[in-house]
């Protein structure tokens, strides 16, 4: 066949299936600069090579059918017609997909399809690039969900662990390590923001002494972060900025908050734009009692919500069976 | 004689004499939040216990007349009262200060002196308070030198070190590890700038997208100095907000800036308000190769000025014999 790539000769036939992890982006202080990976939930996709010069989004699984099944409008696939145009490769491929990761729910959903349809190819194709240059394909497929091509979800989401985006342009993602007792707790409640909606109300101008509490917490958290200094996290994980704006789109906000400080975790704060909240606290015990609190605070304003607790995530995407 | 307090009775008469470092503010990015202490040059104060319940300043040499000798105005003096009324001790001290850090420099110079009473009477009266427990009167100091309280140039001189501001309110300092072979490089030009002005023309509001830049630069930086990664501190040596407005107050400092980056220095910006200039390396000899740069660049300007090369102080005050 004419329309056959070559590159096909080498590609395996089997399906690759791949995991990629849910994240916590701004992590209070830290507004589209920090984020960390969570061990779970996270999105799943199954990618195999067709025979023909193509992307196909087969199937999407629990989406409740918000997500287009157009390969260029969709997240997981538009990083991969960059991918596979800056490889030269003419080889096509078939996408599955289950979202395990809420809906524009502040935890990365976008972000970990982004990162998945890319990561996948990759793999099958052998890894011609190492992972950390996924990154600006897998960003490409922020932009369309977003409107922003903002890297705190993506670059955790495919690298793990906790990562610092020091520079846009160029761009500049350093890997920090993490205490290994550090646990996360992510409350989703069932109401709907658009991240492009949450950063409309973002003021364009801040004051510049409130730049410089936030400037001192970042500096405070990832201090905290890499000596292990608990309390220290614990203090540095404010906002003074975005917080006051956010909160207020999210219902007993001030409640859940405190009802997480009370049970023992060392923060709490909005996941991304919302409206989730995370928590992150010294062990397991506390986050368990620190998730029931939250759930609790949340239903005593009628929100139905979900729970996630994990460790954080070191290393990003996997390859599952 | 009944103006003679009876703590007297255990203060050596032996005087104490004490050095305190200069140091550098703000370190690019870290506006009021980050500063570190060098080696030298430093204030030395000498100071001994007298007979009535009394701050006398004696001499001050090095200030061409500067400084007031009125113990109720002196930056020296000034934190010393308030830790004896703090301490209700009614003993009496005679100070002699010698200045070796250029006034008004952006050095540290009125925080070295805030320091310097404070500690040497604390250690005198065999150190009823800790060190960090002296800061909060050093910085009453520090307010009547520039008319604000910031402590990113009192913390380094109290403490030694890199230290990170992460809130005034309450005060939380940090202290965080660097690289033991950072060597630092301070060009002091023979022009004057009032912190109080150089504060003056600094924007009350920022872009948001500017605080961003800045935040990421600041986490890269701590990330860096903390895994002693030279690259990346070199890439996080940056100030979108505060540089670009305060520059213009020193003479030739984009020749100066380009010729320490040309001799191999990780970073150059300037140090606290200016007009001084401080430049990060990795070892000693480009520390020498980027003094002997700068000094030439701000000669090429017709500015006279003195060069200084040390590492970073761990330490902070000691005292001298």
């Amino acid at each position: 066949m004419s329309t056959k790539s070559l590159d096909l000769v080498n590609i395996p036939k089997q399906p690759i299936r791949v995991f990629v992890p849910a994240t916590v982006a701004n992590v209070a202080c830290g507004y589209d600069v920090l984020g960390f990976a969570v061990e779970g939930p996270g999105d799943e996709v199954t990618v195999k090579a067709i025979s023909r010069q193509d992307l196909i989004i087969k199937k999407i699984e629990g989406d409740r059918g918000k997500l287009p099944l157009d390969p260029r409008q969709n997240t997981i696939t538009v990083p991969v017609f960059k991918y596979l145009e800056k490889l030269q490769c003419k080889s096509g491929f078939e996408f599955e997909l289950i979202k395990n990761i809420p809906f524009s729910g502040g935890m990365g959903s976008s972000s970990a399809s982004s990162v998945a349809g890319v990561y996948a190819v990759n793999e099958l194709l052998g890894r011609p690039l190492n992972i950390p240059d996924l990154l600006p394909f897998a960003m490409e497929g922020e932009q369309i969900a977003c409107g922003s091509a903002h890297a705190d979800n993506v670059a955790p989401a495919l690298l793990g662990g906790f990562v610092v985006v020091r520079s846009y342009s160029p761009l500049d993602i350093v890997k920090i390590n993490v205490p290994d007792h550090l646990y996360c707790v992510i409350v989703h409640p069932d109401i709907l923001i658009s991240t492009a909606d949450s950063r409309k109300v973002l003021p364009k101008k801040i004051h510049l002494k409130d730049a410089v509490r936030q400037w001192g917490n970042v500096a405070g958290l990832i201090t905290g972060l890499m000596k292990g200094d608990l309390d220290l996290i614990a203090r540095s994980l404010e906002d003074h900025l975005i917080e006051p704006v956010r909160s207020a789109f999210i219902p007993g906000y001030t409640d859940v908050k405190k009802s997480a400080l009370k049970a023992g975790a060392l923060g709490c704060n909005i996941s991304g734009s919302g409206p989730s909240v995370f928590a992150l606290t010294s062990s397991k015990k506390i986050a368990e009692k620190t998730a029931l609190e939250m759930q609790a605070a949340f239903g005593r304003v009628g929100v139905e919500n979900q729970a996630y607790i994990s460790q954080i995530n070191k290393k990003g995407p996997k390859i599952i069976v």
